[in-house]
């Protein structure tokens, strides 16, 4: 997807930032060691269309957060997805060997080094959120964040979601299984990108919080769904992906469950439901709103 | 190793301590996802000699830090340890069918549990430093702790050192290389396990913290010279992994660069710098003087 592009004008104006942001918090590729840190860079920077980073973003923008705040946790949380992403790709996982139009990170250099690239990104992650800084969040702040994203990342969280997907095959679960899968797999951390930024401003007991958190989920389960329905429907080329990769693997999609059309509902429903949290918010909201309807119309 | 034992009584005291600690820390086997919380419980409650807690816990008692303050540092350091060897156990990696007198956790498991394992005990150690406390170190010191143990594990510490290391053969280096790997490799996390109990006592520039810190490395070398003397010297049944394993993989070790005499030479020089470091401590810092002692008089 060339978020950059007409069509997605709102994530396209996020992901050049993210970019910025991304590039200077990874390792030169000429620092010792090499191939890792040439590894780490081409998991991150090859051309995501950094979502997570967006949602981050207008959220802070929403509760008026500065924006160079931000970039820290912005990039942690793109960190924490390139690294899943590197993982899951392992030949012992979904053994992908295309993503986002290149061999994946595994197949561009091998195994031992995905691995383990994949876990320094993770660990970057966290120290990015655990800098010392004379002028931005507190401590106190900077550790919300770090509990907001480890929980979001972990066995109850993203790598759980992973565990739960590996150990079922399409034939064997039913639509409310499937909604728990991917509300940790990819909910949790769609959660988190929202979180993050709301660590920042509001406290955990905020009725504002828990609305940002509920249409951070109902988005990240409509995203999810738009993610099948577009692995059924569009092409590798545009996917950047194996199209009909899912399938392939033999896993469960809301469409083959509930039917293309039931699926497409379904989307449409939790995409209101979205906004119809963020209406409290008035006119301030408008960033993150626009995000959410590209996100959910997109085609790639 | 059977650490309770007579001959290590010093190590077998804070063991039992890390163990009631790392229990109550890791998810219950019976919560969802069941295998990937028996596999992260598998690769931590196996035996391990919880060498990295006990220093943790020595270097708090030497600086007078409530031990439970001390417990969560103690157990996000091992929890990195233990997902650093299921890492570095798979196929991918060093191959290895055998740790700690057991089956590794990809021959227990399988290799797509295993990996998820290592991720999410990656990140519950992170979890466990940023938890909400009324009663320990302040948020200030938590996130200081984040920032020692992020560094450590990273693409410039045991991540990188591991890279490192499966970049070069035995006859490629030489012994400055040698040490540059094993100093991130193993003694980046081993300075960690110091430091992070320093961390909740002493300002980052104290003299205390520079002298704590040079210890620890020399203690960190010491202890892989005396592991790469064992993986020579002891049998298969003693290390709970396999004998040889080194020159199996075709591993550069300090015995097989500067011969076995040098070697223990070399250890026991690196042995003295270590205590002669702890001398301005005086008598506080005899647990941690009888851990150096007892780590580097091992037989396994």
């Amino acid at each position: 997807m060339n978020a950059a592009s007409p069509v997605c004008p709102v994530l396209g104006q996020w992901r050049s930032r993210a970019e910025a942001a991304l590039e200077t918090r990874l390792p030169p590729a000429h620092v010792v060691p090499e191939k890792l840190h040439a590894a780490m860079r081409y998991a991150v920077l090859g051309g995501g269309k950094r979502v997570r980073p967006a949602l981050c973003y207008a959220t802070g923008s929403l509760l008026g957060i500065p924006l160079d705040w931000v970039d820290d946790a912005a990039c942690a949380v793109e960190f924490i997805h390139a690294y899943s992403l590197v993982h899951d790709d392992l030949p012992a996982m979904d053994d992908d060997d295309l993503r986002r139009g290149r061999p994946t990170t595994h197949r561009a250099f091998d195994e031992a080094t995905a691995i383990l690239a994949g876990d320094a990104l993770q660990c970057l992650a966290f120290e990015l959120l655990s800098r010392p800084l004379t002028d931005g969040p507190t401590a106190a702040q900077q550790l919300r964040q770090i509990r907001t994203l480890s929980r979001a990342c972990g066995s109850l969280g993203m790598a759980g979601g992973q565990a739960m997907d590996l150990a079922v095959s399409a034939g064997q679960i039913d639509e409310r299984q499937l909604e728990t899968i991917h509300r940790q797999k990819t909910g949790a951390l769609i959660c988190a990108a929202v979180r993050l930024a709301a660590d920042l401003a509001l406290p955990e007991d905020a009725p504002a919080y828990a609305g940002l958190d509920r249409c951070a989920a109902a988005l990240g389960l409509a995203f999810q769904i738009r993610d099948d329905i577009l692995d059924l429907t569009a092409d590798t080329a545009t996917l950047g992906k194996r199209q009909g990769a899912d399938l392939a693997h033999d896993k469960a999609t809301y469409p083959q469950l509930m039917g293309l059309a039931a699926a497409q509902q379904c989307a449409a429903q939790l995409h209101q439901q979205a906004l119809d949290e963020l209406a409290p918010f008035g006119a301030a909201a408008d960033p993150l709103r626009a995000l959410a309807d590209e996100l959910l119309n997109r085609h790639c």
